[in-house]
């Protein structure tokens, strides 16, 4: 299922004067598509999959796709303009095809006819840039667009592919829609909240089991995978199947940074762990002390604390993303640390690469909360000879205000 | 450690008239520096981090690194002279520090005089790509470089990135140097060789786990488990501690596609599996089928064996890629399936984003055959119908032809 709202892009491309976007990037595919992008877009470029979505509504959504994935794609996406291009691997399909009568040879021959390949086909190496990027120029031509101001990321697309996307775009003014898509993915739809929320369960399932793991000896990979095997359970309990992936930064003892922490008396055991449903990931950090913290390492934490707390009376619409930074900033300062600097405290939710998207809660995000958005709300810090210590929790925006998408407490929690 | 080989990377240099190597991807970057490129590089965008290496060997190598994965870089590159800018996530450090007489927040601001900030310092809201491009321009000033040719990636550098890195470099040339650093991580040094032996022997610790479960009535994802348990117990019993991912294409009966096959008389099994050892991914494949074969079955693997056997004659020096497909893909047209065609037959072998990297043995491919290549070699073939085929080994290149770094058999195995 697709994520993008296309009412949403037609008001962001109505407001950039641009006629359509064009998609390329496998996340970006698969957030207008819902389908998977697939093996050919392994490497880093582009032009093995494109999604085409208009700014007007009455023009239906297009997609360049690799044959191999097309079964796929036709599965999942609603999506049926499509132009298909070969890539390296082999196939065939003797399916519904009666072998009597015929050799091996001619069977195999008829089912390569049935599925229209022609004579002298040869597959390209890996796939043809210029092929994706012609049929994707074919489809905004059918569309009438082909002259039209296109929106592409060119924060993501490089100078090589850029060249060759020009080249079949002769009369199209490409223009950056970096920004514009990364605001379309900022308000999430039902079913990426509900991904969203599946995954901050099943990563506090883990830190339960971590929880219940923490024993003076134990080293910071037995609690590791503890918190792992805590995730893994609950998927099979559950019947999750769409787990895609697990994170954790997780560290034990005075660095924070060592791989090497051991739990004994007085050691900060800082979680902060994620878990991928559909590629959507989680986010959530909760610090442990084992035994009653030092008078250095409450004032610390409650620091973080006041932090939080000020931030998060502030996430709420009608406010901006950088009105929750400085609360967050002039808490921690009040709390003594003036000089604690953060460059975000927190950011988007979704299926980027890694665990962070935009926009973040930093002291210059001029960009107003609204309902839909999740968000990653944090206040950690790292200190070597202290430890690790960190508050996030995740939130999903409502008109009024947010809903924490966590369930366990924030504090420090002694073991 | 670092893998760049200067040598060949000056000859390289040499002949396409460049000054220096300008490397920002994290897994270039990390190629030449031996560190790893840290957090900041989640994102597709550049200008957290760069390598420099001068193709005259005389000069030293320069890498601009984060503050956060400064001490990780000092621990793990050869490389000193770096420049370092902040990221988001704000540290501090009381190690060495006594508190004596000191508050809380007065031990505080003492570590960050320490470690010379400066008051009003303020960290980014991520990182600012401006400040990377700028300490790598005064890195290669210093080298009195940065008014010539510069090889820079085109191929992964995106449009706005190389806007900001040109901004920087007004006075630089920048070239496209995508595939003379391709040509130049074709050559593995033995440490890269030592990590694709590694990682091929866990596969195959794995696979030899799969083969004991392969039970009538499993299914494929069960298989797929004792695939992953298998690896994950000859990491333990070796104590291997640089296992950083495993991927499986593993297909089970007829359709090659599906998630749901399950174990049956006649089944095909095919397992595509890799292991990554330090980021370095192995990729081998084998058949299995439960009970005897049928004709077809025989037929269309039998002739993916002669093309293996016709193409591995020709992996060796003194021939072309383009050689090793023209005889793998001949053959098994006279096997009888003069329509089959792949477009390409293996790929380089390293720490690239997806398990197939440059160069590839491909029709077209005018690549000479070197010692010190690890190429894996692949006739597979996937059949709706029938079931999914491999035979795929990976190769380390000699000087006089090439060395097996798999150990089990590659026929078809009747279970």
């Amino acid at each position: 299922m697709a994520h993008i709202n296309r009412q949403r892009a037609m008001r962001l491309m109505q407001a950039a004067r641009l006629d359509a976007l064009l998609l390329l990037t496998p996340e970006s595919f698969s957030y207008a598509t819902g389908a998977t992008a697939g093996v050919a877009t392994m490497w880093r470029r582009s032009g093995a999959v494109a999604a085409i979505v208009p700014a007007d509504e009455t023009l239906e959504c297009a997609a360049v796709v690799t044959d191999l994935f097309e079964a796929a794609f036709r599965a999942s996406s609603t999506i049926s303009d499509i132009r298909v291009h070969p890539i390296w691997v082999e196939t065939g399909s003797i399916s519904g095809l009666t072998g009597a009568g015929l050799t091996d040879e001619e069977l195999m021959r008829t089912a390569w006819e049935k599925q229209g390949r022609t004579r002298g086909f040869a597959r390209p190496e890996t796939f043809d840039a210029t092929t994706g990027f012609r049929l994707a120029a074919d489809l905004l031509s059918a569309r009438r667009l082909a002259g039209g101001r296109i929106g592409v990321e060119l924060d993501s697309l490089s100078v090589t592919d850029f060249q060759l996307l020009a080249a079949a775009l002769p009369e199209a003014e490409l223009v950056d829609a970096s920004n514009l898509v990364q605001r379309l993915k900022m308000i999430k739809s039902p079913q990426e909240i509900g991904f969203l929320q599946t995954a901050v369960e099943l990563a506090e399932a883990g830190i339960e089991a971590l929880h219940d793991a923490i024993v003076v000896g134990r080293s910071r990979d037995d609690l590791a995978a503890a918190w792992k095997a805590g995730v893994v359970a609950d998927v099979a309990r559950r019947g999750v199947e769409t787990l895609t992936g697990t994170w954790e930064y997780i560290s034990v003892g005075e660095n924070p940074w060592t791989k090497g922490g051991v739990v004994a008396p007085g050691a900060l055991i800082k979680v902060d762990v994620g878990c991928l449903i559909a590629g959507y990931t989680s986010d959530t950090g909760r610090t442990f002390i084992v035994g009653e913290p030092s008078r250095l390492q409450a004032r610390l934490f409650d620091a973080l604390r006041q932090g939080f707390e000020a931030g998060l009376a502030l996430l709420r619409p009608g406010k901006q993303l950088r009105d929750v930074h400085r609360a967050a900033s002039d808490a921690i300062g009040r709390a003594g640390f003036p000089d604690y600097t953060r460059g975000h405290f927190g950011h988007g939710l979704g299926a980027s690469l890694g665990s962070e998207e935009w926009p973040f809660i930093s002291a210059k995000a001029e960009i107003a909360i609204e309902p839909g958005m999740v968000l990653a709300f944090e206040t950690p810090w790292y200190v070597d000879g202290v430890g690790g210590m960190i508050i996030e929790n995740q939130y999903l925006i409502t008109a009024t205000g947010q809903t924490p998408m966590n369930r366990l407490p924030t504090g420090l929690v002694v073991v």
